[in-house]
């Protein structure tokens, strides 16, 4: 037995980047929805499996018990040594550590300023207009855009993707950020780099079936 | 030859982990102090070793060529990987990646919200009062904290340390965090046990020389 459960909802770009990590790596799981929006996460049946209120969550359980972990890139960091029958990183030490600092400019410099609680507080406490609040969130991610798309292609090289011929950690992490800025009406012609790839990304079952719209609680007309 | 060099600024908390990482894996290394109030970041010389205009930067010169990384957690993983003399994860893989879990509750959901640039984006562009800013920092402090203090008798169990009878990698991530705190007047007393954990790691040379007022670019009097 190994059921695996990852609790998130549609529209998180930190679940989405699971998601597809879950799908390069072939890897059956119950998707299991937490409605942001209805502060589901505060409910105290999930605050008992994750204290911190957040998501994505992870869950493995086997006949030797529940293994239970939080935050997007400690489960991607996790589900690459566990399961290495298709890896998302290179085996090559410098080069693998350049992706992850990649990826981290998305998860720790963009996304953790734009994410819902965030947006509910600049709305809540701040007072903050709806303009402004739109140019903080474009802000966060031209800033990091910028730095991620002058570096993509020391990392990239000659190949379409990090991993070679096919996507990897680094998509996992990128192909989100710009759903999330699509969405939000981001201008992305600075960005041909990251772009092209998202635009390759999309030809792949482990990102189509990853797709925020693709999830069984996505709601029509949001 | 292996030169490392560390460009950090002594009272930035990534930096400061870092630091503290390289220390306990008894690595020697250059400090070379980027003054983010005085915004060398974004002086031209630097901005050619690390576009994003962020520290910390970790370069390692050798005979094979020069090795550039930035982002503190992929720095982090480097060293782990490439200097496994002195280890400071687990090598149990679901207990390395609780830690790391736990480790990230700081440097991607605390930390990214608290740093220079978003106080002064708060400032700058937000316009909001002395007092707003710091109820924003504090704010997030005691998210997160909130969150840790939860979970860390779960990872350290009857340990003092995540290592058992040594600090490792998690405390790299949380004692800068606590510093901090301090520093800006954050009440620190509904979180017991991460006072604990700071108050055994400070007897420790790595985190004694790690310290912000220990770095050669520390200001007296700021």
């Amino acid at each position: 037995m190994n059921n695996k459960i990852l609790y998130g909802y549609w529209r998180s770009s930190a679940s989405y980047r699971v998601r597809i990590a879950l799908n390069l790596k072939k890897l059956d799981y119950t998707h299991q929805g937490i409605h942001l929006v209805k502060k589901e996460q505060q409910n105290d049946g999930y605050l008992k499996l994750n204290p911190q209120g957040l998501i994505p969550l992870y869950i493995e359980e086997t006949t030797a018990g529940r293994f239970i972990l939080s935050q997007s890139l400690a489960i991607m960091d996790y589900l690459e040594q566990a399961y290495p029958n298709t890896l998302l990183l290179p085996t090559n030490l410098s080069q693998s550590a350049k992706i992850k600092s990649l990826a981290q400019i998305v998860v720790c410099d963009i996304h953790p300023l734009d994410n819902l609680r965030v947006l509910q507080y600049l709305e809540n406490q701040l007072r903050v207009s709806t303009n402004t609040k739109m140019a903080w969130y474009h802000h966060w991610i031209i800033e990091g855009f910028t730095a991620l798309e002058k570096q993509l292609n020391q990392v990239l090289g000659e190949n379409t993707f990090s991993m070679g011929e096919v996507p990897g950690y680094l998509e996992a992490a990128i192909i989100p950020q710009v759903y999330n800025a699509k969405r939000f009406n981001c201008s992305l012609e600075k960005f041909p780099q990251i772009i092209a790839l998202d635009n390759a990304c999309q030809h792949y079952p482990a990102f189509i079936k990853a797709l925020p719209e693709n999830q069984p609680d996505a709601e029509k007309n949001t």
